[in-house]
């Protein structure tokens, strides 16, 4: 291996890899309430893009937590990095032509900012899951809100910290009445034409 | 939003994504000297499954530690920290059906025991590219052998820190006294039937 510079020039660009997939990557930020319908909506716009064709994933609780976040604490600066790690493994996926849909509470504007910020403005799409405090904890799927006025839970976004409502999402979902096929088709037909080349 | 459960149904299993792109997912994890011709031979083996039609990507210092791992040093917690960030990210790449090929020295079996625990060790390829530290010294592509010999770098694997060879890898592939194509072809042979369906 005499010379490492033709082999360079093979760097596989972002361009290529979007004309073969037949899209364009970009990084659905899902932001709301815990309760919202954040999961549920990512899961089955997932699966709708997917069995359309489309290479798309999430990044969710469930693969982060776990993961590379399972050193990180609920404490402010580790809530600060949680959310810059994720981006930062959202702008790889990116960086490769793939649709990634990102699913965290992510309670404040400057999160969300520098998410942006990370992920590049043209690529960040920012989709409010817009549901009322009082409709995702008579919901409490999980049983969070329960424990948090109970005091067991610090912190607790709605309940003892705040969530700062996104002031110009790019996609602003209402689940209030209606059902999750509703929302669905709203989302799926807001998020389509930023994705399709 | 009635109920979550049906749609948590949904979820898109690793299985169902490798038949939709046709190959397993693997972490090939690259690993040898600086200068060893790990990056070189990643993104011609990268150009060469992508030009096959496989879905596949690089980590390397170039996206990561310009990005995720841009908060961490080069102090000892901070190089397991970085392996251990960059396997997590492999995973959730693996997690999707994807080939995800990382090229970064790793040189201790340690750090490379872990990356191999975290990933699983089914999913786990060690791909060791071997050269001599002689060669690696010589070529001095990025100068750095010259600068940790005059002192200037500290801990650098090979020069003042050391790098222990992989005992029994996956892979093995000699780059000395054999051209790229001849390496290439090595390379390429033993990982294709990994990644076939």
């Amino acid at each position: 291996m005499k010379n490492i510079h033709p082999i360079t020039d093979s760097i596989i660009s972002r361009e290529e890899r979007e004309l073969r997939l037949g899209q364009r990557g970009k990084v659905l930020w899902f932001t709301g309430l815990s309760g919202s319908g954040k999961s549920t909506l990512a899961i089955a716009l997932e699966r709708q893009l997917f069995d359309q064709g489309y290479s798309v994933i999430i990044l969710d609780g469930d693969n982060i937590r776990t993961g590379i976040n399972n050193n990180l604490t609920f404490s402010p600066d580790d809530r600060i990095e949680n959310i810059r790690r994720i981006a930062e493994v959202a702008k790889l996926f990116l960086a490769n032509g793939i649709i990634c849909i990102v699913s965290f509470i992510s309670p404040t504007r400057d999160m969300r900012a520098n998410a942006k910020q990370i992920i590049g403005p043209s690529d960040f799409v920012e989709v409010f899951i817009d549901t009322p405090i009082e409709v995702c904890e008579a919901r409490d799927v999980k049983g969070l809100y329960k424990k948090a006025r109970a005091g067991e839970i610090k912190d607790f976004t709605g309940v003892n910290a705040p969530y700062e409502i996104p002031l110009q999402p790019d996609v602003h979902v209402h689940t209030e009445d209606t059902d999750i096929e509703e929302s669905m088709a709203v989302l799926y037909q807001q998020i389509l034409p930023r994705i399709r080349v």
